[in-house]
């Protein structure tokens, strides 16, 4: 079983948090591989810097200046923070972007409806052969979200995407491919309020009920769409959890659809 | 043969600049390993930041803040900038510190005659293994000037003195490599005002003459030191020159004293 774990912005920025999320993450068993977001720093920076941010239905807007401040935050502070831990843990990580080793090719998004999110990538290809001989090498990939053009421009890339990419394109060669994604809450919960309710299955059918009630609703949805269709890409197991507890959360299946 | 390129971060910083100089290293035959600085980028970073740049002796002196400010340079901005640069190149390059793949470990250089460099590493361990598996698979290794202590923390390490280690370990499985440092001159000069007067090969004979004549000294001496050093360490060929003649320049040569 291959793991890909994909941790974001809040959890990596915070010694403490990031100190769990890999402890947790080592003790995965097998191989594995960690994608990282880091949103808050790069607006921190950015704000820094006399820079701007501005957000459109949670996408960054990401010109010239902000492409600056998220390839030194992404690429550089947070990623090799991450490896150089890692390393402090006895694991072999070494961080790319999809530049490196040219795992990750996108088309810079053209302006749609008005809106230009400026340098910031779709995925066209996912080089699933080099994260294999790096992994079957002993190495441990630590991706930050950029992607590049082919043509010598990176391209800011949402890390859920990457992640639900790399192991789809992992998941073409073995089946037995699991993509964690690791949040603020232990899981999807049935009441926001409480950490105890924590949904433990989630099926096409139920979340039709769970979306019909009211109760999976907002910036859950996309998440719980994105699951499903790594499931239907050949994922073998998708779930939902907090950086401290890898192995339980909410699991995804699709076992009904089959 | 094989080569090291260590290029400074005065010709990475600029674009033209670096256009020419990978235009030059793409065109070096063989696997080659890029090894780069960044320093002014860093300090202009950090001036904007509010941070002051203090240097010793040339040495950048590198406190918790600074060490956060070179990351973001080194590791990402310039180094990313260089590897989706090359791979537009049709070059498959792998930006990597000394964090990654554990190809460069350091200790953290103790305070000496008062003086506390900081967060600076001097090499205590080269993994020429991985750089080898890496240029066997073709990828082309691009280095940014940190090293690491294997307790999690990212080291500031000069680049020409990285680019050394690597030469060094890499002419250990290999006694062909050469190592090519590119500045801002076409070479060593006899006179500092005419481009022409390259010296096109120094020996430890002639360079005892022209530091007696003081027509190399300064800034040039620890770089002539360093040639010689990789050559009594294995290197095949050291070579200073300008980023636009990687294959021309000073030749350096330990001939005389087999």
């Amino acid at each position: 079983m291959m793991t890909v774990v994909k941790v974001g912005g809040a959890v990596v920025e915070n010694a403490t948090s990031l100190a769990q999320l890999l402890d947790a993450f080592i003790a995965l068993p097998g191989p594995k591989v960690l994608v990282h977001g880091g949103g808050r720093m790069a607006t921190s920076l950015a704000a820094r810097l006399g820079l701007k941010t501005t957000m459109i239905d949670g996408r960054r807007v990401t010109d010239a200046e902000m492409l600056e401040v998220v390839t030194m935050t992404y690429g550089g502070l947070i990623n090799k923070r991450i490896v150089a831990a890692l390393q402090a843990r006895d694991v072999n990580a070494i961080g790319l972007t999809g530049a490196d080793m040219n795992i990750l090719l996108a088309n810079r998004r053209p302006p749609r409806d008005g809106i230009d999110y400026g340098f910031v990538g779709d995925i066209t290809a996912t080089d699933a052969r080099a994260l294999q001989q790096l992994l079957q090498q002993g190495y441990t990939p630590v991706i930050a979200p950029l992607t590049h053009d082919g043509q010598g421009s990176l391209l800011n890339t949402n890390a859920d995407t990457i992640a639900t990419e790399v192991a789809c394109a992992l998941a073409q060669d073995d089946k037995a491919v699991r993509l964690i994604f690791c949040f603020e809450h232990a899981g999807v919960l049935s009441d926001p309020n409480n950490e105890q309710s924590v949904i433990e299955r989630i099926t096409p059918d139920s979340y039709r009920q769970l979306r019909a009630n009211g109760i999976v609703s907002g910036g859950m949805l996309p998440k719980i769409d994105n699951a499903f269709a790594a499931l239907h890409r050949g994922v073998g197991e998708v779930i939902i959890t907090s950086p401290d507890h890898l192995n339980a959360g909410t699991v995804f299946s699709i076992a009904e659809a089959l």
